[in-house]
């Protein structure tokens, strides 16, 4: 396969970089860039000395319509203008960006105050949820890979809110992201001085990814609801920890909870249902595609806390926009993503 | 005065004569340890040199007897043998630990896992919860300091639970702390290769400072409540964060809830209520007295989410130990404790 | 004592104000910006609510001729213009950028890539190496406050060299600071995903604080030397490391070393000659005016590795400046510095 | 191939673990442990949930003999028992740990305080510095893996010492550490709140990585050397950088320093010579076998600096280790070793 990303030189184009390296089907890779054309790879991102040393191409239709698959990690609205006309032309489109996510146009332009892609792109695209969506993503050419937070929030939620144990009426989320999810741009929330031994909360209630974290819950699992979601920087590089709330329905146990989870998982090789409590934490999962899911409930309230942890870069964008690509061309879902967590 | 802390070694010991060194009414402190009595202070504590170069000394009650007031920063247990002879008998005492926070003895033997103290001896003490307990504290010989969580947790919610402006019976609090909190004793969940770009839950509905928390809504806003309480542990040493969640009652409107705050502390000088909400953290209150809140509501939900931000040794341990000595000795509440944050 | 600071937002000028706000001469300080003239300042920092809720001030002439002290934190080239129109003309002046540090204008101009202040206003200057110059700093108006490593060098070479126990010829100094030093404009070097969990190498043999060691160690022991000066950027927000290799001369020891630096800090507050070796680190000066000065020989190759630490805020910034301040006003030398270090 | 790890539960075995589950000529991996035979390793280790889910082993001689490779990562002296009985019987024998490193016995009961392998065993042994020792290493059976220090020591440095580039009499070796080298048993130098924001200097002169950085000049250079080497411990968690310092020989220019490095490691792939300045950091080989090594001369002072970095846990311990193996089983030396670093 021959592979194109868009978008290379931002965490996600580097995270997809060190992903696909290993890869056993990827041939070759070329890497794409709208402002830094020209720029050796490996000059500007010492890390891949030896490994990168060409330089970043020039985004051209006629190149792009060469290859079998194009990432891009962009920020929102570049993907608007790029993919459209690739659509029907061959290569597959995974775009790690948030365009194509949101199926309502207006709430689109509502949450992230831009235009929205044309109304036909939208819906040839596939929600890239792998582990609820493999039949829509095998089909679709086009993938609007989920966000970071919604990745994990709707993993470990869908199945409770799907088989009604838990109130999705009043789920309370409560999220804690390390910095990398700010991406590379350098400014006052990133600014080492500022972020180092310190605990921010940002955007209260007004997250983009709110309404999708809600169309999610409502495609997968029929309920329509408003969550309340509120986010923090946690001062680390990498992990998402997703802390979420909700009242158990009559006569649900804990047991409940996570038999629900283990069965709707069985097959799904990269969740990991965990019961033990001694440390439930994100560097489980650090550097690998798992997002592993830990559920308790309070005897003393009837609520359960539904807890979910994923490394932001992998499993929350470009982890799982390969594990897509895997299904897209049938390739076993793990293939070069067998990355064991750094747990150090 | 002739001060005392038991259990200097400690980190709220250390805090404790990090601040006090600089309160002009104190003239004198001993340092005491039961386990190492003639310990060189700033042998064990570099940092100390040229402030602190003398003993510690051994615990004995004809020495303690004789000082104006004894702070003691200790494991839960250690004041439940040491505090009750001294009381009737001179000097203030200020315990930073668990032992008499809890009213109830039976409630204290369940969480802890520890006989509680002679009754006697916590129908004499009083709650140190400052900004609402004055009187009681000006009056009472022995103070329960309170803890690091529900100091952060009660001051940001009692004023509005009291008012009636938010639902108490579904109160979920997501708290977040630095590491520093879980003592100077070296162990897994502190061993900086495995706590340093991690984000852990632990405890998850089991913290003791639940009950704390319960107790205290109770005692000064008479709502019996029931609260769902997690803590996660955020690689950085110092701070705290409580993120809390509630319905608004009918017809309360954000505005309702920034005034009711502002009312309430209009005249407590370390209650800082924040209404911009660009960066809302931990450093803005590191190193200092200060509780800072923010509150902001939820259009869509209609719920309330209410943050507050404490340094968990200065306003969670010995900054309020202090303002309490401040309030027994009618000493200004801010004498010593004027300190600017370190916001960098 | 009437205060203004210039480049109060800078962390130099924040650490004014820290300070500042306890020393009990001063009862007012102005904060002057060139580029925020206007700005609430505790609404751009939020740590200062409630303490500088007041507007930043312009900077003009007549404003500043009625103030006793002027601090400027400001880059390199700004002082060159403000300062010397106020000489002769009342308000001391404390220089915390390297305008005035270097004598030699063609030194200045080579390392700093700037035309050098007018040499009239270079000869009144004193260089603010406090523990070294206290006489010359009494007496001038215009104090050079020197720079963060500097400090940390100088203090801790200098008796050597002056007493010719080590070979000042071969120095190297491996020079190591916490990121603060970069300042607060965002960067690359300075981007938390990129600076966290990472250790680097910048400005090797190049660094701008190259001259003003040997300036300083040619001043005050009348040795010319060369030094090979390297500096790491360690991921943490305060602190500064020096070590330093140099080979003993004939017959010296590690005693004399020691006694050596004890006898010339005998009557430095801030100067502490640390012997036990169990751990020596930044932390124990963190947020205080010390720098912790520590020796040791290597008998298997007769050298010297001579460490120092300082807090790059306070005693390599704004804590030294308020010593000078204390110098020029007969003040104890410690007013206003008497903060016990931040440990944990 | 079948492979046993003993001390799995370290951080050296975690890394093992970690780089041999991707290694495609390895086939099964057995886990021994001493102390927690019995324990599932994944229980104690979540992050290895659903790859791990099996018992730790005891070690049984006879069992070891059935392995075709047993890698040893234990503390001093245990592989001095366990290694020598098995010595002439079959599996490959590769010790992550100190025992076998030392030639001389004397040298090693000096600086480690043990008593030393038996002389036989160490003739036997090769070390393992792969780039400049690999016929040795294919025709031993035991490998003596070098200490992380010393890797990135010597491959930095030996190139320019064997070409009489630079005075190796003279030679000054500033070391840093993230913290995981201290391994994984909590105490005071790696307990969280006095780690992190600190940067600490330890055994200074002392550390018994010094005479194994000695006898590998002395064995690969012929040059009989006594170094000046001290260690710096980050608060980071992977990494170690070396910072050396040494003369040059009369007419030796930079680029005779770079092209001698150049030329030595052309056929060496983990071996990056990096002429960029910009930012020389071990995040570069975050994760990955790589050591990038730096030089730049001072011209003021004819000295050269020599940087290198490694991931203290990959080339410095478990990667080398499974290269080595690759040496020994003639396989190509990158197989399994192929990560790209983890720049974020």
């Amino acid at each position: 396969m021959k592979v194109g990303i868009i978008g290379a030189s931002g965490y996600g184009g580097l995270e997809l970089v060190r992903l696909l390296h290993n890869h056993r089907e990827v041939e070759h890779i070329d890497l794409y860039s709208s402002s830094e054309e020209g720029t050796q790879f490996s000059s500007k991102f010492p890390h891949l000395s030896k490994l990168y040393d060409r330089p970043l191409k020039q985004i051209e239709e006629v190149h792009l319509k060469a290859l079998d698959v194009i990432f891009a990690s962009t920020p929102a609205g570049v993907t608007t203008e790029i993919f459209p006309p690739l659509i029907g032309n061959g290569p597959r489109l995974i775009d790690l960006a948030g365009d194509f996510r949101l199926k309502d146009p207006d709430v689109y332009a509502h949450w992230y105050g831009k235009s929205p892609p044309p109304s036909g792109a939208i819906a040839e695209s596939a929600y890239g949820l792998t582990e609820w969506n493999r039949d829509s993503i095998r089909r679709a050419q086009l993938i609007a890979n989920p966000g970071c937070y919604p990745t994990a929030t709707l993993l470990s939620l869908l199945p409770l809110v799907k088989e009604r144990l838990i109130d999705a009426s009043q789920l309370i989320i409560d999220a804690k992201s390390g910095v990398s999810g700010a991406g590379n741009t350098p400014g006052r929330m990133t600014h080492f001085s500022e972020t180092n031994e310190n605990l921010s909360i940002y955007k209260i209630h007004e997250h983009q990814h709110i309404p999708e974290i809600e169309q999610g819950i409502s495609l997968f699992s029929n309920e329509k609801v408003a969550v309340t979601f509120t986010t923090h920087l946690i001062p680390m590089t990498r992990g998402i920890m997703i802390t979420s709330y909700a009242p158990l329905k009559s006569n649900v146990t804990e047991q409940h909870l996570i038999e629900c989870l283990k069965e709707k998982y069985a097959h799904s090789p990269f969740i990991r249902i965990v019961t033990e409590t001694a440390k439930f934490c994100t560097k489980q999962v650090y550097g690998s595609n798992f997002c592993d899911i830990h559920v308790k409930v309070d005897p003393r309230t009837n609520r359960a806390t539904i807890v979910s942890v994923i490394d932001n870069v992998v499993k929350g964008a470009a982890g799982q926009a390969i594990q897509n690509m895997n299904v897209q061309f049938g390739l076993d879902e793990t293939t070069g993503l067998t990355q064991v967590p750094l747990f150090i």
